[in-house]
């Protein structure tokens, strides 16, 4: 850290500032501009945690030099991490596809969907049980009862199974059937619940919040990571802006930046980015040609009858299309993908 | 709502949603322009829901016309509400400021903090016992034990206590200490914590996040609404844009635009909105001349000190100009304040 | 256009309005719902020019139905145009690639980008003579002398010359060198100079401002093609958010959208949106696997001696690298990029 | 500025850094940290532009210290800065209403218009002569026909004339008719614009772009300045956010902001803003409230015949009482203004 001190300050100021960061077993390093004179922290700055040195008579604003996360960063861990999610691995050559319905509504329908999943190389089956919707009059998901239905999808199928967790109590049931947790946009910064599913050994899908920077986000992985539970893939899903056509912005770019500041696989939800199935190839092709580890898209057996986020689900055929589109970028970017599973 | 049709649809497409919405017993008012087909709806939306009208062929896209929020708009109660807490009035003529530290630190500090927010006429104690931070290495808060100082706080000065929670176990705990709820910015859709305190009939100071929309955000507080609870406060706190001079942008122009859609009261919160003291005051007197009906603003007796938010916090004696000031501008704006209690 | 009347607004209000209307030539369609009236207002609406609906007794809000602009639209002329640049054509199979440095520098600089960029297969060389900079302390650019030079690498390397005008007086000089003018991110609303190179002939690239909605930008591009100048290429720049760590967020949603919204050709430029050499690349073959028709990608013979914008400029072996990726995406995509030339 | 090297650079990075620096004459200094060596750099930093230090090897980023406005900043003059504008101080004790509509239409409106302004005090008429319209399609102005209108209407008030000028060309025709030049939103980095009206010594009102930082925004004001006009006055009218409540959202913050940033006097234009006339009068006496040493605010004989941005103009009656309501603010913020003139 760089403490930046006023033009008017003096040399007071700046030994009692010294003082302070000498006293908590601190280095100090001090270096007077043409303007402004800058005092560099030397050691650990978790001792500062605190100490408000911005508040200090001379000081005018603090730099930070390093990055406040540890555990998700490069620094801790230079090499990617893949993440062994039941026998699947996410972040190493193979790309991972999720596919599923928006939410879970019947037997009938899971089962539909997940075996168009399966039939096009899906690893994964998605599907919301515990629903988490901008208003309270719309449907909230089938909550437990979801959950046993994606299971005997997955008996059927053989497909691992994912769905979003929205408090510490349903973490606890959903433990029984997931394979991986899926922490939604919503929750990106409900610390609560962060902690818990990193009490958990099981993989956690951490999608990026609406307004969270990829700074914030990756402290919020933090969160989990320091509980113990390494096993976390992010996903990006877009974020808000002034732009209104599509539902979000998906941001691209955190790709390439996630994949310079973190060890971390990252994969990308086209799905909420867009908001209309209609844009969801080419973001889909676009992710994947940016370098995402895979991808998470809504899939229902028939999207006119859905009950949630109808307009941004594809139809199976549709799926079927994308998967064999990524699997041919895949071969050119290094990368695999089994279309047809 | 009206349905707007594809230049390209007929008669055909026309029907076919004429019929289903006939089906669920809505009425239909098709109008044909020069351009485009548009067909009214007319009836109680809330049939529809599941029903995914953007999907069926020949339609364009769905243009609301009525907002989704009931309980939370003009529309439902036209006359603005005065919230009771313990006794003081929220959105009635006097202005109400609610303040101190951002953390409960100590007996000391709490008590301390208490004893100028009373002198000064602040009518609330804010203190925070379950500290949501962006990074897990920064003080968690002192919980349980934190919300037992403020309770001695109130027994001495006969302050009202407000404090956040952050999950479903500690709105059970602090329903025995606080008289409000706070909820913060990162919870306003943390849908499961909203049903929650909405079954309590203890008022609920809500807050706005960072990226939310004020129609979101009056759908979010009907979740509350709809489980029984009415005595919803709204507060601004700032949102996120690209500016970085201030924490958040503060959004100035919420307080009458709520003020026009919602019979709720809404004050602001300067502190989070600025994150740096110096702006606190000019901000604190723009709200209150935007119509603002209070304020809650962070104070520390020793804001050097401070384990968390420092730059934000204002020492007593600036908090006690602050409340000079709003009660100044109280009387020609026809509210009133009683500085010095 | 749909108007929304207001809860409490009665036949009166209603009668008034459909004088008006009618006075106009327009048709008016009047649907009575449960909690509004709307009507619907048939006919040509550019009569409503200067007619303040909104301001009329009764009346909630208006809704637009169809877009404002015309020229730049779908319905006006459903098939994708093709622009032809002195031979060249974007929006067609073939992929567009314009290269070379933020500045025109040299003689030396330049011949050798022109080289560089011909030799990977780029069709155009970009450079900047007329420099926009943040800070009147930066450099400035060579003005016309600038363009000079880069006729002189036209002249010995084919390749077509791209240079940004910003004021009406440089499009007179411009149009002396140029194949193409660019109206650059900060004069996307700069009407006075979208008139003046619609009144040419010449084709123009349209970069979109930073904070400019898609709504927007196709409704600057009338200004151009309703002067007369229909050969206009959009370029999706990226837009300014919260985000940070990268100097735009682009947004690659974008492309997708203005290719179902407009019949114009669409590439993007990853240099301005990334900010950092290191991420061009990656956002690149995004781009095109999105379904953009090229790139302008910032290229400099030796970046670190750059005088502007040195950071996101790519090297002449990235650029190559480059150029070799995106052939290879082309043939999976059914699109064509001639590697080395 | 501090340099900050890589994890991984060593003692050959940094003495190829050191030796660049002082061939440049600058001085350096070397602090070693735990994770990383940063390198301050002290002198006169304009001597490395064109010298992109980050892309030296070992370079990891760059943090500037020093803001690169120079004119514009507290640091150059630390006192306020009071613009004589024909008389009329703005930025000292007196509070400046500029006031009219947003486009001059008839000699009949803009007479009325003036009359009205300077009844409730007003010190200036606005008025639109050239328009910057989002569609070709829409009303553009007088031109040069409207300023002389303005001008009649100067002649019998008294009051001063503000006028927007959008290229060169028409700074040199209002330079005939305007006490002070208007830049509008759109134009905030039009810097051929700036420096045109840089070279004059006429007053400019310098509004601030829907997205443009508080910083970039003084830095644009340093191309007026570097001309040699120090009379330059910031307007705050709003930034763009995901928000659609209000056209923009005002950036209240701004005031005290650039007060502590800068010595220029700042006006605030609640009309743009808010976008719509009901919630002018609230945002108005926030304004005032935060500090802001005037307003700029649409006002319109008869709003309902407008030709552009009828929803957002004031009557004659609401203007009025919103001087009163500022005058009476005005008292207690230890300002002046003078209802009724």
């Amino acid at each position: 850290m760089v403490i930046v001190m006023k033009p008017n300050s003096g040399e007071k100021e700046i030994r009692e500032i010294t003082k302070v960061l000498e006293q908590l077993g601190l280095g100090v390093h001090i270096s007077k501009g043409t303007e402004r004179t800058i005092i560099g922290v030397i050691g650990d700055k978790r001792v500062l945690c605190g100490v408000p040195l911005e508040l200090m008579p001379g000081v005018e604003k603090l730099v930070p030099i390093v990055e406040s996360y540890k555990l998700a960063g490069r620094t801790f861990k230079p090499e990617p991490s893949v993440i062994d999610v039941s026998g699947v691995k996410i972040g190493g050559k193979e790309l991972v596809i999720m596919a599923g319905p928006c939410s879970v509504e019947s037997m009938e329908q899971i089962l539909e969907a997940a075996r168009a999943a399966k039939k096009s190389g899906a690893q994964f089956l998605r599907g919301g049980a515990f629903k988490p919707r901008t208003s309270p009059y719309a449907f909230q998901g089938l909550e437990e009862e979801g959950l046993k239905l994606m299971q005997e999808a997955k008996e059927e199928t053989g497909l691992l199974i994912i769905s979003e967790v929205t408090s510490e109590k349903n973490v606890e049931i959903a433990d029984k059937y997931v394979d991986m947790f899926q922490i939604g946009a919503r929750n990106v910064q409900n610390f609560q619940l962060l902690r818990e599913v990193g009490r958990s050994q099981k993989p956690v899908l951490f999608k990026r919040g609406p307004s969270t920077t990829i700074d914030e986000w990756l402290n919020a992985a933090e969160y989990i990571m320091s509980e113990g539970n390494y096993n976390v893939v992010l996903c990006e899903r877009g974020i808000r802006t002034f732009e209104t056509a599509t539902r979000n912005t998906l941001d691209i770019s955190a790709v390439p930046v996630v994949k310079s500041l973190s060890h971390l696989p990252i994969i990308v939800d086209p799905s909420h980015a867009a908001g209309k199935s209609q844009y969801v190839l080419p973001l889909s092709k676009a992710a994947i040609a940016a370098g995402a580890d895979g991808l998470i898209v809504e899939m229902h057996p028939n999207p006119r009858c859905a009950l949630s986020d109808a307009a941004q689900q594809l139809t199976p055929e549709e799926f079927d299309n994308l998967c064999k589109d990524i699997s041919r970028i895949a071969t050119i970017i290094d990368r695999e993908f089994k279309y047809g599973g």
